[in-house]
């Protein structure tokens, strides 16, 4: 399929639009290239974008990580990029749409029964046809699924069962369908090598209030799984089901129309994560941050003449060694100079830039762990950096420690905590389009909800104890370098008070090259002199004694 | 009416509770002692509270301003208080219900549209029942009412009648019933003096949408008002009619069951000043200043004997002398020594506790002038603070400043501004039980939407350029002292930048003895300096002789 012939098809059939979204039937971002239809028929290759193709033209809608890697993925003269930080997709369509009484076609199995309902709801004379005979964007690549043991886990999959159907009895319910692969994954300790990034088992499934479990999916070696088709005629056989209209596709309200909308409450309790996990997500850390740490020794020396991918291959070559370790946990960003403004820059080996001498190197990167997951970005200097550099690096060290720092009550927000990033960029009239934090999963996504810390994401549920978040600010500049700073800590408990705080999981050495002390008050010398010595003394016993004399400069107190 | 015979009827008519609420009609906490029916039974006098009478018992909802007062005003054998701070209305009565299937009685003037409707959807198999001949509450005192001169609003009633059409337009209805009595007096530029502090004309006016208006009012001197029984018979003359549901009793969906849910959009537009209005503000401002910083200058001299209300009289009386002065804004808060804790304190005469030497001072105050509202508050140490006070004092400040000097993008709540004051004080395991910061009208309410800073205000308006707020945070010691700051600021476009910042209206100096220098960063100390300057340089000119040394004092640089 390409524009084009969409377009000819929306004419043949009097068709407005069509939307097209990036995931497939599991709605979740991480996909298969192969299934990522706007990747397909654009060439845009970033995690979120929606894409409306009218008859005449094509809108590809990306946020603020995005926008200047659309203008560089894409044909200008067949794509216009929307900006998501100026109008969202609802607003735009009510200035284009003309005359309200159009007709839009959309992939019943790619948009979830919400946003069709908000669609319907906010364009009640415009008609919303599915697709005739919708693809599911299911790659026909066959996974292997495997199971995550209890010591990983903390609870087995009938514990966790036995919780979901006190849910499903109280919601009066006689079964909850499941469409979430994080939630399925974590429901039934199952994983799969499907995704490269994240773990997930993909599967639907169908819990009763006794506790049975249907389970759907397709190109797995799971034996006992039914197949999509089957699922109109055995929803049929129980009178009450919910699932979560969020996260569940139009179509299967089409199959069962008295459908409940029942929140998936597991995408909270697996966000507080157990004792278990906790703890696995800590030695995890250690371990990743060793990798880590020996890989930024061994940068220092022998960064020149490298490219992106050599030194990103060199990082998975260390990670590799560790203990428990899978699978990376992104593609990770490696991003020389100026490919550093680019958010979520990604190299390809053949265009991939060398590193060089007097600018700065961003690293975003993470793996999977069987005991956790991990994410960090250092940004380093290569050699001497500016002035600028290092007085924009220290603002976005400020950033990070002012909200790593803070405490807060109960029922707080993300988005009531990201100004303490923001702010000391803010006040230079310096900002970072993205949000400030994602919360992380347990060998699981390294994107997982329900919490957020995001300005934009103003209804995202309150952070919890127990939940693992991301805190990311950054700086980026067009054509010359971008800086990010990012840990992952474990919302936890302050000391004798009803406040929650951040407890650092991330142990690497942040570069004290790129910080101007002057521009620090002592409460943040204080913040990172006191991170490094948990650094330095977590990681001394890992490192060669090459690797400790770096890590012991690198760490001293400023 | 009383506890006990409410509770007669309760039983008399199966009924399992009672809900009573603290306004009138108008559905805002601006009301006449008179008609506050929670005071009447209870005896409990803050400005907001909920009560719900059982058969057995009477339960007494507030929140965190109110818990000490209520606890101080009320009859503890007949009334239970509950604090809102740990559970909501809705959540109570889910506990405390037993059976779903209760009777519940409510007065259909006095609880909105909405409110009814949350409560229905909440207990679907709970009957609510309309009070019989529902009381409006509503003082059988006759109230004169007048016109707010163009010179001070800006613009004219034909102004905003005319952009108000164009919403009733776009809206596709007929007519628009504007319910709340601030709505009405800003669209018709008329007050009337009803209330003691807030100059509303307390009417409902019902807009057409070729600019018609009714006007609804009763015991005032307005000659072209219908009664309020006048209205089912008018309303029935439109084919569509929207009203706020969030504004409006339920009472008037019995009368017109049509009825569309329309936000009051002037809540919005009222509460962005024009350049008028800005201005008028502004000059308030410094006359208020002046009358406070010249009572401030008196007060160090002869607080020794003097009264809570012998002060409050003696601060009125400067203000009195100020060109434009229309009365208090609200009843002032003359707290001294350990009254300062209860947050919302009133000294009635015969209870006004004496000011002490070595005790802290806490004065919460502010007026209508015919050009601008104001709300002040200063802590002030008489004598010699103790380290305690100081350190707490200066906590505050810090606090104050941090939100006082943020910038922020665009739409943001103030609920996503509120931990910057907050955390200063939460660093130190301290906290303050109410709202950071208010919207304040001109020549109106005092307490003005539809924004707001508050943790606990999640889903409030985002702050927009040119409304005005207040910055409050506090700290308060039970049984020893209370500390609020507070300012109001206007909310403007920061220069050169997308952002949105504070700009100062209320100059009066803050007090230097109760600061210690070495918790203050330079930053903060430069904001206070300058703010001093601003103080002194802007307020100089007002001063006598005597009363300008002791301002220069007052303001002295850090």
């Amino acid at each position: 399929m390409d524009i084009k012939s969409i377009q000819k098809e929306l004419k043949e059939n009097n068709l407005f639009g069509e939307i097209f979204t990036l995931g497939n039937l599991f709605l979740e971002e991480d996909i298969l290239e192969e299934e990522n239809q706007i990747l397909e028929l654009t060439g845009f290759s970033g995690s979120y974008a929606l894409l409306f193709i009218t008859q005449k033209k094509a809108y590809l809608f990306v946020d603020g990580r995005y926008e200047l890697q659309a203008k560089k993925e894409t044909d200008r003269r067949l794509v216009e990029i929307v900006k998501l930080s100026e109008i969202c997709f609802t607003d735009w369509l009510k200035q284009n749409l003309g005359k309200p009484n159009r007709r839009i076609a959309y992939n019943p199995w790619l948009i979830s029964i919400d946003t069709l309902n908000k669609l319907q709801t906010a364009f009640p004379q415009t008609e919303f046809i599915p697709t005739p005979k919708p693809d599911m964007r299911l790659s026909p690549k066959k996974a292997k699924i495997f199971s995550h043991a209890k010591k990983f886990s903390g609870l087995t999959s009938t514990d966790k069962i036995t919780a979901l159907t006190r849910y499903i009895k109280n919601k009066k319910l006689n079964a909850v369908l499941i469409t979430s692969a994080a939630s399925v994954s974590w429901l039934l300790n199952l994983r799969s090598d499907a995704l490269p990034y994240t773990p997930l088992f993909r599967a639907y499934a169908l819990i009763t209030e006794k506790g049975q479990c249907t389970i759907f999916a397709e190109n797995t070696d799971c034996k006992n799984a039914l197949p999509f088709k089957a699922l109109p005629e055995t929803l049929a056989k129980y009178a009450s089901i919910g699932a979560d209209f969020c996260t569940t596709p139009a179509i299967i309200k089409d199959f069962y129309p008295t459908l409940t909308n029942t929140p998936d409450n597991i995408i909270e309790e697996k966000s507080i994560k157990n004792k278990t996990e906790l703890k696995g997500c800590e030695n995890a850390h250690i371990r990743d941050g060793a990798a880590l740490s020996k890989f930024l020794c061994w940068l220092a020396k022998n960064y020149a003449g490298k490219t992106e991918t050599d030194v990103a291959a060199k990082l998975l070559s260390f990670r590799k060694k560790e203990l428990n370790f899978y699978s990376e946990s992104f593609a990770t960003i490696a991003a020389s100079g100026a490919n550093g403004a680019i958010v979520h820059y990604h190299a390809s080996k053949e265009k991939a830039a060398t590193l060089k001498k007097n600018t700065l190197f961003l690293l975003d990167s993470g793996a999977q762990y069987l005991d956790g997951t991990t994410d960090v970005t250092r940004t380093v200097a290569l050699g001497t950096p500016t002035p600028d550099m290092i007085e924009k690096n220290t603002l976005v060290l400020k950033a990070h420690i002012a909200l790593a720092s803070a405490v807060f009550p109960e029922n707080t927000r993300g988005s009531e905590l990201d100004i303490l990033a923001r702010l000391p960029l803010l006040k230079y009239n310096l900002d970072y389009k993205h949000g400030t934090g994602h919360g992380v999963g347990c060998f699981s996504n390294v994107h997982e909800g329900p919490a957020r810390i995001s300005l934009t994401a103003k209804n995202a549920a309150p952070l919890k104890a127990g939940q693992i978040t991301s805190i990311e600010p950054g700086f980026y500049k067009e054509n010359a370098f971008g800086i990010r700073i990012e840990n992952l800590y474990r919302v936890a408990k302050a000391p004798k008070s009803n406040l929650l705080k951040f407890e650092v999981l991330t142990l690497a050495p942040i570069d004290l090259t790129l910080i101007n002390k002057y521009l620090l008050s002592q409460d943040e010398i204080n913040w990172l002199n006191s991170y490094h010595a948990k650094v330095l003394s977590t990681l001394k016993k890992y490192m060669t004694k090459q690797e400790l004399d770096w890590l012991k400069k690198a760490c001293a107190p400023l």
